[in-house]
C-alpha cells in the first residue's frame, strides 16, 4: 500500500535502529516508567526528520490535525487509545467538547475534526464542537469534502461552567465532562477559557497554547529526556537530538544600530553550525551543515528560515525579515530558536518525504508521510500554503519483530514510534515544568 | 476476507441489536464505572450462541487457548490492551513466565502459546515456558507447524519464589515478575504454585482454576450483570441470558437406588424446558426447547449433554453415564449445570458457526467463528475431538457505526463485543466473590 522509502545514507541510522530494537524490552519498561511518572498529553503528533545519519523529532504538535490523514485500518487502534485516555481523565465522562480553530472555509482542517471526533464517539462520548469564532451566534453547519457535515455552535459561559446551548428547547443544555482544545491559541487564551472549574478537565491545559508555550522549553526538556534514553541504549545523544540555542530578544523589523538581537542570533547561528561541523566530521558525514532559525512560539510552518552561515541572517532583506516577524493570527515573533538543520533523506519517487507520528495518550496510533515534490532536502516541509500529498503508514510503529533487520519496515516504525513517543515525553515534562503557579 | 452469516431468524435479535446500538454512549460510559470498579480478567474468551432470537455467551474461559486463530490485522490492538493490563498490573515488569498446559504433541495447542508470547514480547516484555510436566528435568524444544520453536523449562521454587534455571552460567536465573497461566489446573493447583510471594503476580489467581471454579457460581454473577444491563438499555434480560439451575450432588455411576442427584437433575430439567417454553411462547418462536446439561467444573467440551426431555437424564445409558462423569486430567463431575439451550442459528455455506470473542483486560482483541460442517444447532460445538475451521473475524467489534443498521457487521461484531464484555465483568465480579480468605 505504501512504498518503500529509499534512505540515502544508511550507515549509522541502521546502528541506531539496530540499539533500538536490540533494547526494546529496556525501552519500553524505561517507558512504563516514565509514563506513571509523567502524564502523557491526551494527543500529539510529532514531525521527524530522518537524514540516514541521524533521526529527530523537530516539532511537536500539541493540537495535530491531520487526523484524516491517517491510514482507517488503525482506527481500532485509535479508538482504543482514546478509550485509556478517557478512562484515565474522567471515567464518568459522557460529554466531550472539541474546540476547533477558527477556520470556516478550509475543509481539510474541518475534516480533520471530523475524523478527530470519529475517533472519540467511537469511545462512546457524545461529542459536538463549540468555536470561539467572535461573531457566531447560531450553530454553523458545514458541508465536507467527503460528505458529511459538521456543525460549529457558540460556546457560553455560565459561571464557571462553559457549555453549548440546548439543541431545542426539549433538550437539556450540553455541559461537557472535558474540553478537547483543537485550537492552539496563538491569539491567548480568550476570557471565556479561562478560570473554568477544574471539574470540567481542559485538554491540553491552557498553558500549552502557543501565546505562551515556548519551543525552546521543548527542547530543553527533550534534551533531559535523550540524554537519559540514549544512557538507556548506549548511543550518543547527538544521534536523535539536533543542537539547539534560543535568542530571548530579536526584533526582526528594526534597522540599523537598532536590530536588536542579531548579535544574539549570528553567535548561537555560529555556534551551532560549528557544533555540528565537529560530529559531521566524528561520522564521516561529507554535508555543508545547516540551521533552522525559527519563532520559538508559533505554529504553521511561518517564521522558519534555513541558514547555511551567520552571515545569512546578517543581510537579511526587507522580505525576509516581515516574513520571520509574524506567524500565525499577528503574534509577533522576539524570540527565536536555533536548530541543527535535519536533512531529509527519505525520498518517494524522488520526492521528499518526512513522516509525522501521531499518539493519542502514549500510544502511537499511526501516521504519515508529508510527501513534497517541489522542496528541497533542507527545508521546513511544514511552510505556509505547502502543497503536500500525505501518504499514511502501512505499519503501526508500535512494536517490532527482532526477527528481521532493523531497516525492516515494521522495525523502521518502531523507531520512528520511539522516537515520537521520546518527542511526547519531552511534552509531558515540558507541561510540566511550565505549569502556572496556582 | 469472512463471508457474511445467515442469521435465519432476524426479528428479535434485530431488536436487541438496535437497543445495543442505540444505547451505546450509555453502555460505554456504564462499562467504564464497572471496569473502575472491578478488575476485569488480564484475558479471557466468551462463546456466544446466536439464536437468533437471542444472543447470549455460554462459557467465559479465564485461560483461553486459539490466540493463534485471530486475525494478524489486529495484533496491534491485542499488543496495545496487554500493555495496558501490563502497565496496570506490574508497571515495573520485565520478565514474564507462562505456564501452558502440560501438552507435547498438540501442535496447535502450542502454536496458540507461541502466539499469546509474541502478543506479549511485542509490549517489550521479555517471556519465557515455565513447564509443570512433571518429569521434565531439562528445557524441552518443540518444532512448531509455522516453522518457530517453543522452549519448555521446569519451573523451579525457591522460598515463596518461583523461578527458572539461568540459560547458561553466564546468565542470571529468571525470576518473572508475572505468572501467566495459560493451564487451567484441571487436576488443582500443584504445591509449586501455592503460596508464592504475592509479588509474583499469579495471572489469573489460582482459585480461577478448574479444581475449584464453577460454572454456576460464574453464571450466578452473569445473572447480575445481565439484569443491570438490561435495566440499562431497556430489553428483557432473558434475551441476552439463559435460563440455568445447578445440582450439588450428583453421582453419574451409582445404579439403581443409589443414582443420588438424579432427582434435582430431573427437577432442574423440567423446570428450565418449562421457563423457556414460557419464554418461547411469549415471543412466537415456534420450536421446541432443550437445555444442556454439563459440569459444574472442567472444560474441554467433556461431560456436555443435550437434554429435550426430563426423560433423556432418567434413561441414560451406562456409556452416556460415563461421558458425563469425568471431564479433562481425571476430574470427577459431582456438581452439574442445567442451562437453557441456546440454538446457533449462524452459518456458512450450511454449516454451523459459533462466534468466540477474544479479550485482553476490558478490551476486545477480535475473535473467530468456530465453523464445523457435521453437527446440528443446538449441540455443543466445543466437544472433545470435534474438528472445526477457524474463521477470524474481520471486524473488531470494539465500536459501532451509529450511521449503518443494526445487524451491519460492524454493528454485529460490537453487539457481539458488549456481551462478551458483559461475561467478562462477570467473572471480574465471579472472582472477586469467590476469593479465598486470606
Amino acid at each position: 500500500m505504501v512504498p518503500h522509502l529509499t534512505t540515502a545514507l544508511t550507515g549509522p541510522l541502521l546502528e541506531l535502529e539496530r540499539h533500538v530494537i536490540e533494547a526494546q524490552t529496556d525501552i519500553e519498561h524505561w517507558f512504563r516508567r516514565q509514563w506513571m511518572q509523567h502524564a502523557a498529553p491526551f494527543y500529539s503528533s510529532v514531525d521527524l526528520r530522518n537524514a540516514g545519519f541521524k533521526l529527530a523529532p523537530v516539532d511537536t504538535n500539541l493540537f495535530p490535525g491531520g487526523f484524516n490523514n491517517l491510514n482507517p485500518d488503525f482506527m481500532p487502534l485509535a479508538v482504543q487509545a482514546a478509550q485509556v485516555a478517557v478512562e484515565k481523565m474522567c471515567g464518568d465522562a459522557r460529554r466531550f467538547l472539541i474546540i476547533p480553530e477558527n477556520h470556516t472555509r478550509n475543509l481539510f482542517y474541518l475534516q480533520n475534526v471530523a475524523a478527530l471526533a470519529d475517533i472519540i464517539r467511537k469511545t462512546g462520548l457524545t461529542v459536538r464542537f463549540g468555536s470561539l469564532i467572535p461573531d457566531l451566534q447560531e450553530p454553523l453547519t458545514l458541508d465536507l469534502p467527503d460528505g458529511g457535515q459538521l456543525t460549529l455552535e457558540p460556546v457560553r459561559r455560565e459561571g464557571d461552567r462553559l457549555l453549548l446551548d440546548p439543541e431545542s428547547k426539549h433538550h437539556a443544555r450540553f455541559e461537557p465532562c472535558s474540553i478537547l482544545l483543537n485550537n492552539d491559541l496563538s491569539a491567548g487564551a480568550p476570557a471565556i477559557l479561562q478560570g473554568l472549574d477544574p471539574a470540567q478537565i481542559m485538554l491540553p491545559p491552557l498553558h500549552a497554547g502557543w501565546a505562551t508555550r515556548r519551543k525552546s522549553n521543548h527542547f530543553a526538556a527533550y534534551d533531559q529526556v535523550a540524554r537519559e534514553f540514549s544512557a538507556l541504549i548506549g548511543i550518543d545523544p547527538w544521534l536523535i537530538n539536533p543542537y539547539h540555542a534560543n535568542c530571548g530578544e530579536v526584533n526582526f523589523q528594526a534597522r540599523g544600530d537598532a536590530k536588536s538581537g542579531e548579535d544574539c542570533l549570528v553567535h548561537h547561528v555560529e555556534e551551532v553550525l560549528a557544533k555540528t561541523r565537529l560530529k559531521y566530521a566524528e561520522y564521516g558525514i561529507d554535508r555543508e551543515p545547516f540551521v533552522i532559525v525559527k519563532a520559538d512560539a508559533g505554529t504553521y510552518g511561518m517564521g522558519i528560515m534555513t541558514v547555511k552561515s551567520a552571515d545569512d541572517v546578517r543581510d537579511l532583506n526587507r522580505k525576509q525579515r516581515n516574513k520571520m516577524a509574524v506567524v500565525k493570527e499577528g503574534l509577533e515573533v522576539t524570540q527565536v530558536l536555533v536548530q541543527e538543520g535535519v536533512p531529509t533523506f527519505e525520498s518517494i519517487n524522488e520526492a521528499v518525504a518526512e513522516p509525522v507520528v501521531y499518539m493519542i495518550d502514549h500510544f502511537v496510533i499511526g501516521g504519515f508521510y508529508r510527501v513534497h515534490t517541489s522542496r528541497g532536502i533542507d527545508e521546513n516541509l511544514n511552510a505556509a500554503g505547502m502543497h503536500f500529498v500525505p501518504l499514511a503508514f502501512d505499519q503501526i510503529g508500535s512494536f517490532c519483530d527482532c526477527g528481521l533487520r532493523p531497516d525492516a519496515p515494521v522495525n523502521r516504525f518502531y523507531t520512528y514510534g520511539v522516537l515520537a513517543r521520546l518527542a511526547a515525553l519531552a511534552a509531558a515534562l515540558e507541561l510540566e515544568q511550565t505549569e502556572p503557579k496556582a
